[in-house]
């Protein structure tokens, strides 16, 4: 195997560095990790920062970056893979206020894309992680030659508005890119999303009742982070025929009610106190209630997830007892 | 007929100030219009500076928002509809530098819509010119249902990216908004494209011959801005059926090549030197070389245009020569 040069943005996130334990795995990859420790936690990663192929930067990529030393660094080395994952990855948050969105999903694009434009090589290839939420609430299975026009997130729209800033950037750059459009993703380095909040709440021994958003009909596939990396890098690996390739990831599964998920919350950490649902249909505004995914693109190329969404959450709930 | 108070981004542009044109003659409107005179120019609009039910304001949207006799009228008034046509509408300038379709496409973008925010009523409308460039180069007629994944100019990922904004603008905002996504638009204030630059290479006389950019068989729909205003103001007052509505805009016949366009300007400017093509077949990198638009979801509502891409061209070429 040649060696490898891998930038990887959002490195500290769930995703980041799930990914970062896999790749640093080969001895002849060099990994420059970058974040801010906004969502990631440099307890995700620290047991990397002695090893020799691994270098860290705290970098606040919503900004111009101005880091010496990284740009040092670059001068010296061509990228081979840009895995640009920093991004808001709480819907919610972005819905109460729009900057969250455009400055942590959309800038960073911007700016780690401009920042590493000179240091691209001619095979060079990145990696997106994008989301069913760039389609919105379109009320039938998901696949990739639908349409992206109604996301009703900031989330969503940011998420869109970077893949189109890469698709330009990939064919006026000549470099492939990969959008992966991930669907709920959980796992045990969660930060957000409806097993985290409601696992919080029922740990909360104030808490009077475990108030649930939305009717608890909300039903979406989820995938454990670790099959996202896996899917990602399998695709990654096999396939890139146009300048931009979009896949959507994850299970064709129907999903999981977040009814299910509350049962087996209270079930596994023997909750008894009462249950309070909301009338609507969706957990706030902007959120899609339910989605489902067709996965027929990359299960033709090889790949099939082996999890369940509903095995995914039962995986994530054992991990978030230890 | 009710009060209406409109607000026109770019109003001294090629589109902006045909469409002031419209607005102004019913008294009932009250029009802010906003430029900055990047594209647009003075000449177009300054007929209308002494008019009553128009105020002009001289900003850059590209940075935040910070004129208090703006905002002090916005105070008073709550807005009927917004038309954010102020954008970058050079597709080569922005290849060379993508800070141009970032900042004057969507940063506009993302400044109004932060700033208009407080001043929507229930029922605005929010109009958008987006263009037949979010989809690439895509080698097959475009219709409103196809996914625009392969941007290839900076041009068409900021206008994509924009769209995005729009849509979760609009569903969060609770306002309905139309996207129209616009052809190569033609007419008498043309401030870059085919037409202009050949006629000003033509008129140059310090030059020795007629350099075409591209084989010249790049073949393109046309349409004339003040067919594109018509057909905006018809669906706008004809169909607003989801939160943001797109439509195609624009002929739909098989274009006008190149050469035509050269062998119309050589004839009516009685062009005697040599004329050099490329040997490539599109003008840039970045350029979309033939493309052509199915026009059935506004056929369906009503309108048709009534100039072809052919009579578009001529008579922008007859209005140039006054």
């Amino acid at each position: 195997m040649k060696k490898k040069t891998i930038l990887v943005t959002g490195v500290a996130g769930m995703i980041g560095s799930e990914l970062l334990t896999r790749l640093i795995k080969n001895n002849k990859n060099f990994i420059i990790g970058i974040d801010n420790f906004t969502l990631g936690k440099k307890s995700n990663i620290k047991e990397y920062f002695k090893q020799k192929n691994f270098i860290f930067f705290n970098i606040d990529l919503s900004k111009k970056i101005q880091n010496k030393k990284l740009s040092k660094l670059l001068k010296k080395k061509k990228l081979d893979e840009i895995w640009h994952l920093a991004a808001n990855s709480d819907i919610k948050s972005g819905i109460l206020n729009s900057e969250i969105d455009y400055k942590n999903t959309f800038m960073t694009t911007y700016y780690i894309l401009n920042f590493i434009k000179k240091n691209l090589k001619y095979k060079s290839k990145i990696i997106f992680t994008s989301s069913s939420a760039v389609f919105g609430d379109v009320k039938k299975m998901i696949n990739e030659n639908m349409p992206a026009l109604y996301s009703c997130s900031n989330y969503g729209s940011m998420k869109l508005a970077s893949e189109a800033m890469l698709s330009s950037f990939s064919y006026l750059n000549n470099v492939k890119s990969f959008i992966f459009r991930l669907p709920n993703v959980v796992g045990e380095k969660l930060t957000h999303g409806v097993i985290f909040d409601l696992s919080n709440k029922i740990k909360n021994k104030k808490r009077k009742y475990l108030q649930v958003l939305g009717n608890g009909k909300q039903r979406k596939p989820y995938s454990h982070g670790s099959e996202i990396v896996d899917c990602m890098l399998y695709v990654k690996n096999h396939m890139h025929k146009s300048f931009v390739n979009y896949y959507n990831i994850g299970n064709n599964d129907k999903g999981v009610e977040v009814n299910k998920i509350v049962e087996l919350l209270v079930e596994k950490f023997n909750y008894k106190k009462k249950i309070k649902f909301e009338k609507k249909n969706s957990g706030w505004k902007g959120d899609v209630p339910k989605y489902s995914y067709s996965t027929k693109k990359i299960n033709q190329l090889g790949y099939k997830f082996s999890l369940s969404s509903l095995d995914a959450i039962k995986k994530t709930i054992s991990e978030l007892e230890k």
